[in-house]
């Protein structure tokens, strides 16, 4: 990483990563994304079918820009009509199932009270 | 947990996880406090020192209070003048720091260019 021209760089590593994938959102969507790629209406309709609250159509859009910029994720279109876009995780994106596993570790034992 | 009654619970146990621990605050606290108890004033410095924008007495005062009702962070105070408030992890708390230790492997070798 080029810290002066990378502008997700912290001095702290922590930091750096939460830059970069630092709010739900943009979790839960890696989270879908290591399952299989998906399309924007898959994604939409499968954030908001586990969630206490649902996604809207512009920050799902918000987000997905965000991570393709941070090179997360990537976006192919498929020239047809209608026109089809699909997501998938780059392998930047993927190496981030370390981070999804553990935080699906802590939750799962949370949710049966072992901790 | 009881399912019905925790405001956190979703069926997705990453995404409880992310309604406990969902915001790049939350987490760098969590990161401080995992190092050792510390003071508001402590606090307030260190994640302003590493981070790219630094916290408002505000937001860390809110974000404190959030964290506490989640039973993640405790608050002690000191009966003495001026007043003193130290704020440390509960057992739950420290559970988290596979979550942080995940982050910041994924960081330290992003930072490295490993990934």
């Amino acid at each position: 990483m080029q810290h002066k021209t990378n502008p997700y760089y912290s001095p702290c590593p922590v930091e750096t990563t939460l830059n970069i994938v630092g709010n739900k959102w943009k979790l839960l969507i890696i989270s879908k994304l290591l399952e299989d790629k998906k399309r924007f209406g898959e994604l939409k309709k499968e954030l908001s079918a586990t969630k206490n609250q649902s996604i809207s159509q512009n920050v799902l859009t918000q987000n997905l820009r965000e991570l393709e910029e941070a090179k997360i994720i990537k976006r192919k279109v498929f020239a047809q009509v209608p026109p089809k876009v699909e997501y998938s995780l780059t392998e930047l994106g993927a190496s981030l199932e370390s981070v999804l596993n553990s935080l699906e570790t802590w939750g799962g034992n949370y949710q049966k009270g072992c901790i």
